[in-house]
């Protein structure tokens, strides 16, 4: 063994012995079982995710549970590209991205797990940042990281890094909330401005050809959303218009529901910055992501209370209402323009933004 | 638009539109959330994994626990290259994975979440033979697949699909199985012979320049859990040993339990295909990943009717003793070799197999 070998010692610095080609990279042997595996896990992963469920260091993690019975369970896979961006970096998307969708079903998040591909040569710093990340976007959301898992592909074979969640959470005894429940005079409302989040990833990646200044919105709403049941028990529908933006979400809920949906093309918000950028690039906010905001359909009796608990509330304070529900044309949603004609809003068709979540 | 477009229509044939590249391959459209993702859900997985909450369509996933309070959760990303191997495949290998990872804590597995990360271009039949089998193991275990995710990436940026599995599973109330909990005395038990999971994917590589002949051992062994505790509640410590192999899992729980492990040699039942392969190869059984292979450790009271139990049912048929706990030294494995010294069993250092699961 060299000296510098034998000086550097068994698995000397984060988690990288440097005999396997570096110090400061993910290399094959940290998908492997072994010790650099353990390492990474016990010297990166776990301090930071820190809970008594990480640390018992099982395979599988206990979770306590209140004895409702009714679990809300999620998954969602991350491959945005590139991995940060103005606003936040996959880690964030992540841990938001599953914290809503768990809240979207009227459930009080509690915890997340996350899978990890890693490539070979992935930075250990942007491994850290991207975990630092996630573990700040779990602490303001209130929820645990539980349990893990990272396997590692050859360089070339993944884009960094990907990550998949899945997030638990207890659904109140009493509450139902889906898309199927969207009725005939029900009040539609968003949380606030559209597409911040789909313009914000293009813009890292340098494709708009100009300076956006408009930060993707990611966000964990579940405070928001127990904010709004506070409010009012008998919110219909939440959903959260992530990819295909808030026409495909609508749509959606016009499917289930077998309704149809108006919106007032006035009403729906969107930052003037982001209105500018669309129109350049051709795109229509209405198919544009978003990661920090919802979609909610109320009573009408009880619209107004909904809409001052939202802004009275963090990622609430820009809501309004923007249209309603109709017997139909069941399954369709329409967009009345400022010159009171109706257009049909489809679902999107194809690909727009790859690589946005 | 050309006859050939108009005489298609939209979205015919499985879940293709013939303008987005092909009818029988994934396109990136397939991960926009829109149209054609709507379809490949619809069309490909909801028929497989048909049960009652992916047939919802919400967002999120409901899902009724038993009241007891206490719940097992595990994730597991795969990422196997090939993705078809002798005796099973990346998505029997992700439901059999995530299921074993939740019955070691001594739950009882329920459902399972996956997260899809597809490359553009990939044969949407293999998605769907891979989808077909995890359903089969999925029944197989008494699971059901409640709620998914797909996401696309550009052809190169993935291996054919990589899977994102999560788990949960009830531990009965007063159950408590751990690593932790090894004690001087107690006996170590395995389920069958080691090493065939790995060899059997190297062997699909093409990577030994020979026929192995033996078949990846996977398999969910959530029932052979449950005949192993109907024996005997009082079962200590239950590990699958995959990456990094026995070795690897018996170091980690002589460190978490802070005890010493003694195996015998001659105890260790390896085939002997894989033995010579190992031979011929220089790899040592011990740290090759099984997916289908349980370690058990018990009171020493208890061995015989937990053996008899294992020996009774599907996957334990081949169940042997092979060694004991012991006070010290604590955190280390040792071999009993046939002549009666003692050999260091290291955990794995560095990577032996890549993707192996």
């Amino acid at each position: 063994m060299s000296d510098a070998l034998k000086a550097a010692g068994p698995a000397e610095g984060p988690v990288c012995a440097p005999e396997m080609g570096g110090r400061d990279r993910i290399v094959l042997g940290h998908g492997s079982g072994g010790k650099l595996s353990h390492d990474l896990v016990a010297r990166l992963f776990t301090p930071v995710f820190d809970n008594p469920a990480l640390r018992a260091g099982d395979d599988a993690a206990e979770v306590a549970v209140a004895a409702t019975g009714r679990l809300a369970v999620s998954t969602d896979a991350h491959v945005v590209s590139p991995l940060f961006f103005p606003g936040g970096d996959i880690g964030r998307l992540a841990v938001c991205g599953t914290v809503n969708d768990v809240a979207m079903l009227g459930a009080r998040p509690q915890a997340l797990t996350a899978a990890f591909v890693l490539e070979e040569g992935l930075e250990l710093a942007t491994l850290q940042r991207v975990a630092a990340s996630m573990q700040a976007a779990a602490a303001e959301a209130g929820v645990s990281i539980v349990a893990g898992d990272t396997k590692v592909v050859q360089r070339g074979h993944a884009d960094g890094l990907y990550i998949a969640t899945t997030g638990l959470g207890v659904i109140p005894a009493g509450r139902r909330v889906s898309g199927a429940l969207a009725r005939p005079g029900d009040v539609v409302l968003v949380s606030g401005p559209m597409g911040d989040h789909g313009l914000a990833v293009l813009s890292a990646r340098g494709e708009l050809g100009f300076e956006l200044g408009v930060p993707s919105d990611v966000a964990p709403l579940n405070h928001l959303v127990a904010a709004m049941f506070a409010a009012e028990e008998g919110i219909h529908v939440l959903r959260d218009p992530t990819r295909g933006g808030l026409a495909t979400t609508l749509n959606e809920i016009a499917q289930q529901a077998r309704v149809g949906i108006v919106i007032e093309e006035g009403r729906v918000p969107v930052r003037p910055e982001v209105a500018a950028a669309c129109e350049v690039l051709g795109f229509d906010p209405l198919y544009v992501a978003n990661e920090g905001k919802l979609v909610a359909i109320v009573a009408p009796e009880a619209a107004e209370a909904v809409l001052a608990a939202m802004r009275a509330t963090r990622y609430g304070e820009a809501a309004v209402r923007i249209g309603e529900v109709r017997a139909g044309p069941a399954g369709r949603v329409l967009l009345r323009t400022a010159l009171g004609s109706h257009r049909v809003v489809e679902t999107l068709m194809g690909e727009m933004l790859p690589r946005i979540c």
